[in-house]
């Protein structure tokens, strides 16, 4: 499957920390540690264990921009 | 000011491009370019341009994990 | 790819719009048509065009619910 | 109250599963079964329960496109 | 329609831009103005003009928190 | 930091409920209680707790128009 979502950061699942609903999956992408809010149903379909190799996948209109 | 997205990933703008209302910021991170759709206003109140050190920010909420 | 994404919707692409940099996707899933707005460079990536099959996706946390 | 939100797809409720803050709620659309991450409080709010005639309603900017 | 959005915001509205696709509405809420970038189609079927009453409506899972 | 983020309220932290992951922070902004769901991780990072200032942030695309 194909996605349009611009974002996609390939990494190393270093965490996956599951709730009553919601679980908090991280991901290491070269070295910045991104966090993951998403359904524990979906962490079990996955399969998502630490050590995977997996993406950070986001849709553009979710990326904001800082500067210092 | 210190913001609860879980996600601020520091890079390099590569490309400002404006549309009518809607901007994309391409922001080179370590070798991957993260897109970001934001309005035309926060480019100009944020005078991002090509070159410039800036971080993309992520809710947690608005990231996905994909496996191959 | 496997995505964590809950809700992939099949269907029938009816109509691309693009914009000066968002485009607007309509996919006609079972009768009803869901509107997706995207960026113009991932209508080209996938090549997006009228009659072509495509899944509406969605993110769980993007849901609400309304009741009459 | 009439929403901009693009889509709003009519459909009847088939779980309502409580967490600690966050509720999932899983809503039949032909046949599909859309799921919902929403609070607890609109939940108890709106007065959620299986068998109930629902919508789930999606913000455009918050729909990707997929293709296989 | 009751939705399950917790943040209902009501004001007045005092811009209306559209784009090629995508428009931006600006509603002062209580004298903070509050900017939506919604669809050009959206704007149309609500009918919305700077004078309009309107809700600035928001998913609690879409507001960060920051402190100075 | 600035962030491109178009909308910051400025307001009082009047509730904070942690979940298993997920926490809601309600911040009144002039009268209108405003709740954010937010990390756990979040909370703690930036020490919320009742009577603090602090701005409930939200990216345009975010923000839906509702009219009566």
């Amino acid at each position: 499957m194909k996605i349009s979502a611009r974002n996609r950061l390939k990494g190393t699942v270093v965490d996956v920390t599951k709730g009553a609903t919601t679980a908090h999956v991280r991901i290491d992408v070269g070295g910045s540690v991104v966090t993951a809010s998403i359904t524990n149903e979906a962490v079990d379909e996955l399969q998502l264990k630490v050590g995977d190799s997996a993406y950070a996948v986001v849709k553009a209109s979710d990326v904001m921009v800082a500067v210092d």
